[in-house]
């Protein structure tokens, strides 16, 4: 509830209010920020005033009535469900993050890629970014983005269009779709995948916001595919972002004489590495075990599976394959819910999918174990 | 002579003869090879058995009188005209080089830069090659290929049309231009760059020889840059060759979606640095210098140069800028030669040129030094 409170309290990425949560806790801080306890140690004047204006309107309680009221909910670090790799960003992890959509958000988290480039992108940029997401999606890759114009919505809609799971990661509220014009997008992606933000419901974008976007979606994923830039362009602070990371970080070529891969050639001029189709990403994030199939084994253990989870696992037959249908019966859940679940059992390594039939993998699959150097 | 002999008696880049070469040297060589002194060590009966078929035939006085009367000359290993950096092919290096034109061949070389790639390219290949070559043919550089249909032609035309220098290495006789489509093109050449080749007059083209001339354009330049290929194009095998050589190895990326670029995106997946225009090629080719134009001299000494090269250069006021037609008349030539050597002078650092106006290049140029790490 705390820290509810303070991703209305505070912008995201502040590094002063990351290094006061970490001495004082989430409560603590609350307390201090609202004035019912002393002020943080060296907090300005300014801050604080700002800080007493948001207070008046704040209902923490009524903000998460009002995200699960949309199927949503409020993950923050120390939850089951934490992506655990946002705490490389030190003092600028999110304070939390309001989620929309079932599936579990570490675990698609864990073999996550993001796609980003330009709003205004060439039909060239949106057919890379679709084929790519679709290709990654039919690889079980999870698809990241920031829900755009442009390379973000033609990357989230080729990995729905392959039946795959995709993330948009949002600079406003989980209640306020922006842009407008992706309000349908941005549903469907609430019900078949998910949709994240640190700002509170009722928030609305900025640019400052996008750019603090930015860092979540480079944190969050095992790497960052440019598909289309201009100089200076947002998408390559997310993939320089990437980089400092640990993360890989992709570009896919261009013309030579297009503006809006030139910035995309700057990168790969530099320390980014030039990708032209789904296996050359699915190379560079997936370490050993996508080159060599035999020794791919799911990245979590068995037993760390959330209840559904487990069950539609089960449901599963060692033997042949099994429709979504036959395994949501069995499962007692629905199909989509089912569906939603068996992608995450795939993006973890424990099921195979050919076409719309689902099995258990082969090899070590079944016993369920941690791979030693994954994220 | 004997060399010239050789260059009919035996195919190019042969490492054996190469080796023998070194043994024995060109004279004693010739005479082992034609039947006149004992075979040289370790010769297969079939191999002998070749040359002395060639050996009937053999007539260099008149190949040499044939490739005069073109304007030509033969260019050998221990010529003041040698261009060293054909020593790194070890025993694969050339026996001598057919020369039609007369530029000096060691000094061109010495700031020279290969465009090579696909002869079926595209409009985008064809753009790219003709711009790069203008862009280097105006910062001075050389501009080298193989006269073929498609990024060849397109290189050369487009450095012709800036102005500047280039030169052509063919996979056949200089007196027998292949494709027979650019017969102009590279008679043009020979009147305002260079034609050269391994191959005595009256040599025809064979796979082959293709890819044994692709070692000379490697080998004689100071880097490569491929500008469309396929997977597994010979121009591929040049941009490796280079690459093991030490020389730059560069590509100009394109759509992804394009088989035209596809080997050139496996090149720059690899070792190969993406290039987009003329002053990142520069960059790559030019060493220090490039970067910081206050460090750039001369690359060789002004006592070296050629008796003509040196009266333009002294043509040159030390004051304001001169037109070629008052160099010329200065210098006592025609106007063509004064600009031919304007162009070495200005590969070599020596003069500036800003439009159809020349003059003494400001800073260390005058005294002439030998640059040091230069090849």
């Amino acid at each position: 509830m705390a820290r509810a409170a303070l991703t209305r309290l505070v912008e995201p990425g502040d590094a002063v209010v990351g290094r006061w949560l970490r001495g004082l806790g989430p409560v603590r801080l609350h307390r201090a920020l609202t004035g019912a306890a002393a002020p943080p140690p060296g907090a300005s004047t300014e801050r604080l005033a700002g800080c007493a204006l948001r207070a008046e309107r704040l209902d923490p309680a009524a903000d998460l009535a009002a995200v699960a009221r949309l199927g949503g909910r409020f993950v923050c670090p120390g939850d089951l469900d934490w992506p655990r790799q946002l705490d490389d960003l030190e003092d600028g992890r999110p304070i939390g993050l309001w989620v929309r959509g079932t599936a579990s958000l570490r675990l698609w988290a864990l073999r996550s890629v993001a796609l980003v480039g330009a709003r205004a992108c060439t039909d060239y940029g949106t057919h890379m970014a679709s084929t790519l997401a679709a290709g990654l999606a039919e690889r079980g890759w999870v698809v990241v983005s920031g829900a755009a114009h442009g390379v973000d919505a033609a990357a989230h809609r080729g990995a729905l269009a392959a039946g795959g799971a995709t993330i948009a990661v949002l600079a406003s509220g989980v209640d306020t779709p922006y842009p407008r014009a992706h309000s349908a997008l941005i549903q469907r992606m609430a019900e078949q995948g998910l949709v994240v933000t640190e700002l509170p419901p009722g928030s609305h974008p900025t640019r400052f916001r996008f750019v603090l976007r930015n860092r979540v979606i480079a944190a969050l994923t095992r790497g960052t595919v440019v598909v289309e830039a201009q100089y200076r362009s947002g998408s390559l602070v997310t993939a320089r972002r990437a980089m400092a990371l640990g993360r890989a970080t992709m570009g896919v070529p261009g013309p030579a004489t297009s503006a809006l891969s030139a910035g995309v050639h700057e990168l790969l001029r530099g320390e980014g590495v030039l990708v032209t189709d789904a296996a050359e990403v699915a190379e560079m994030i997936g370490g050993i075990g996508e080159l060599a199939p035999a020794r791919r084994g799911p990245l979590v253990a068995r037993d760390a599976l959330p209840p559904v989870t487990a069950r539609v696992l089960d449901a599963l037959s060692a033997q042949g394959g099994s429709e979504a249908r036959e395994v949501a019966r069995d499962a007692g859940t629905s199909r989509d819910e089912a569906l939603r679940r068996l992608h995450e059992l795939l993006a973890l390594g424990f099921v195979e999918r050919a076409g719309e039939s689902w099995r258990l993998a082969s090899g070590d699959g079944r016993n369920g174990v941690i791979r030693r150097g994954d994220p």
